[in-house]
């Protein structure tokens, strides 16, 4: 297929693919997402840190404080060529001057929708200006990449014709746009394929149709050397192509080396968090499911053997597999997760173990360490006295301070009760909690706190996540409540629990 | 490309393609998904509504549970075909027969390490125990698809000779699967293409490189016809290919009908409420902002001519195009939502009102229609006086019944106290609220409430955001605070501050 088509090439005897990142511009261009100075800066250190050829760091006509945070960029010594977008007007190329970026990604209309209905200009005029545009910017020693807007729907005489005279004007490349992510691959290996005889071509794709990796492959087999995309595939509408995709696809597929890999899922932690878009758990490469097995055939599998279940090592992208236990579960991965936590257990222990997995799992539950070792012990006989647990919880709030007092309890016996303040109800029963347990070998450290997003009514049930650890121990426990304040705090006193209160570490009252 | 290498046909040429949907099977397999059998019973009812050709209902071996849902799924008289995934033992068949279904997919090792290391049998015994099984299953008049696991890393020549012994067996397909998302566009069409060659071929694909739909439009060029996803692309590790990005891609880029569209959005709510893995926003088709716009050049775009930025009219899928504010708004998209709330502004005040939006959003804000209309007034100068306020809030909760006690002032008249109890402080605050307004005209009906979810610390700000409307009329408000009741409680009251309240509405003291 790529590659065996007479207007393509192998795909394997690409000797090198370019990578532009443009997560700061297309990606921020995503409804609701706005990053600050900072947030770039750090991205953009990581983006060149991986190795990306080029950063696209904004578009400079946006407004002064978008200009700042380009400068800021290309303030910032990297080795990737920092670039602004502009569109075609000169006052934008002089405000990504200001800047003091590299270059420019100069983006004129194409299609006719785009020249004649948004730009209100002629097929001849539009031609005629990106010319000077080209000319102007060449001559001020920046680096061009004309991009044709709307490029896939537009007229491919006209497209041919338009980019052709901006690579005479002097660009140092034309970029094949399929700006509403419309295109089929015949059509890009089509339009791509007459553009490549002009000069070097980058893709720049969408995933409306969930075609944008797949145009990515088809633009390189027909002659494109780099592609345009974000990390973790966000931008407009349905996003852009996602680079890590593009890059493990040609790594593992056809040996060609673009960015660091294994550097791309703390980056693309980086962006969700500075974006607010949470990496979906199934998203290829960086997704937390993405080297997670649970079901019983996979998780036996990649016992016997790594690579069973996966494509390539997570390592590779810089990750670790997980196993996890729930409704699909089977005997082999009960037992080795029972192993992780020094749980012996034999023959007829682990069936019924593994019959209980899979029935809490049944039940809609994720099953966590915590239920893990309850059914462990149910079924071996060696029961878990309880020894931490909650007596009372009280928070009062409002336009007041929030305030919590709680009431712990330690083998039977009561404590004190304390009380705390905090930012709000739970924030002040976690204090309270901490205070009451403070200075006793019984504390433990709160490693992550996560509550799923609430959607529907007010009375909807919470849950609660948390992974408590002391020493090198951890446990996770979920918890849910419709209060979200009693499940934080029943979901901290049970991983304390769980982790095992040393005999010393009875809390004395005073 | 597609269709013009000497091994492919045209996609464009396609009669008939048929989808399966493995939503309820491979599916559920994604770490910590389990739905119920009321669940699984609502979402095969969707999918046999939309068209879909073959539901996997599940795996009969999993157990007792799994098997009763599939037998309800079988009993409820669909005009898709039925099935259950069953593994290369005739228990699994008997067991699949038991539940009702029309068919099973028969799914037995094809690669080395799955014939060898997984399964420990050789390759003659594994072929001579699928024909045994084919014939087994077809003489009870199964409906059978062969499925050779772990096919696209398997030795082509025995997955060839494996296929084909399964269909002179008499199965009625055989399926390429690319079980751990490893292959290829060039692998699938090598094999697939081999495998047309023996009878009807349907194909697996999984997204762990990014290319899910690639390898299916490859494998349909090559001769499959029939495509294995499902719904959102949920699934093992980085899930399954998304049937309704296949179905998209080949009803917009080659008029080839599959499903019915304008039912996949609510389907694939369905299933997420189900599975609890949220759409992400930036998903194809069924993402939230796969069809909203915020940047300038797209709104401004869009309002001149609604294809400009989008692929296709977003009601073929069920859709309706949303324009957002934010950093990078437009003017004419802000005076476009400005026309919704019928507020008329000249363009000075147009020019402050498109600033203070931008700034907004600069600040990692989303811009609700309350921050919009807020800065309308302060650059028009008509102030909004604010008549709904919140006076005091008092919530205590622990151990006993949530309560809460609400004091609001209307007009600067406080109203006496309002407690009420709830199933958390949250739920018992906004009860509180909706009693002290009961049966006044300033009521109005609470239309979404959702929390982004919370991570990091317990003392992290949360972001409350609830749309409330009286009659045709909807308010959209964003409240942030670390105290999840605060923010609830203002939040709810702006809302219905900013839907305005009737003057003979001030509620009188009793």
């Amino acid at each position: 297929m790529f590659g065996r088509h007479p207007d393509t090439r192998a795909l394997s005897e690409l000797s090198k693919v370019q990578l532009l990142d443009t997560t700061l511009r297309d990606g921020e261009q995503a409804p609701g997402v706005s990053m600050s100075a900072d947030e770039k800066a750090h991205i953009a250190r990581g983006l060149d840190d991986a190795g990306i050829d080029v950063i696209e760091a904004g578009s400079a006509p946006t407004g002064q404080q978008e200009r700042e945070t380009i400068a800021r960029v290309a303030d910032l010594d990297l080795d990737a060529t920092v670039t602004s977008f502009t569109r075609g007007v000169k006052r934008d190329i002089d405000q990504a001057m200001g800047c003091g970026v590299d270059g420019i990604n100069l983006v004129v209309p194409a299609s006719d929708r785009h020249v004649r209905e948004k730009v209100a200009t002629s097929w001849a005029e539009n031609r005629q200006q990106t010319v000077e545009l080209v000319e102007y910017a060449t001559d001020h020693d920046l680096w061009v990449e004309v991009i044709g807007e709307d490029g896939s729907r537009a007229d491919p005489d006209y497209l041919e014709d338009l980019l052709g005279a901006a690579i005479d004007a002097g660009a140092d490349r034309i970029c094949y746009a399929d700006t509403v992510g419309h295109a089929t691959p015949d059509r890009t290996l089509a339009y791509v394929s007459r553009l490549a005889e002009l000069g070097p071509v980058s893709t720049h794709t969408h995933d409306d149709l969930g075609l944008a990796v797949t145009n990515v492959l088809v633009s390189l087999a027909a002659g494109a050397d780099m592609v345009h995309g974000t990390i973790g595939g966000i931008g407009e509408r349905a996003g852009n192509v996602a680079l890590e995709e593009v890059a493990i696809a040609l790594a593992h597929g056809y040996g060609i080396e673009t960015m660091a890999l294994e550097q791309v899922y703390e980056l693309a932690q980086t962006v969700a968090a500075a974006t607010g878009i949470d990496l979906p758990p199934n998203k290829a490469v960086v997704g937390e499911n993405a080297f997670t097995h649970e079901s019983g055939i996979h998780t036996d599998g990649t016992l016997k053997d790594d690579a069973m279940y996966e494509p390539y090592p997570p390592e590779t992208v810089g990750r670790q597999r997980r196993l996890a236990l729930g409704k699909h579960a089977g005997r082999s991965g009960v037992r080795a997760a029972l192993e992780e936590h020094d749980v012996e257990v034999d023959d007829d222990e682990l069936e019924a173990v593994f019959q209980r997995v899979k029935q809490l799992g049944e039940r809609d539950k994720r099953v966590t360490d915590a239920d893990l070792l309850a059914i462990a012990e149910e079924a071996t006989g060696e029961t878990h006295e309880r020894r931490v647990e909650l007596v009372e919880l009280t928070t009062v709030a409002g336009v007041g301070t929030p305030t919590a007092t709680v009431v712990i309890s330690v083998d039977g016996d009561e404590r004190d009760p304390v009380s705390a303040t905090g930012t709000g109800p739970v924030d002040a029963a976690i204090s309270a909690v901490e205070e009451a347990l403070a200075g006793h070998a019984a504390a433990a450290a709160l490693d992550s706190y996560h509550v799923d997003a609430i959607t529907g009514g007010t009375d909807a049930v919470v849950t609660v996540e948390v992974t408590m650890s002391r020493g090198d121990r951890s446990v996770t426990v979920a918890q849910s409540d419709s209060d979200i304040t009693r499940a934080s705090v029943e979901a901290m006193l049970y991983a304390i629990d769980r982790l095992g209160v040393p005999d010393d570490a009875v809390p004395a009252d005073d």
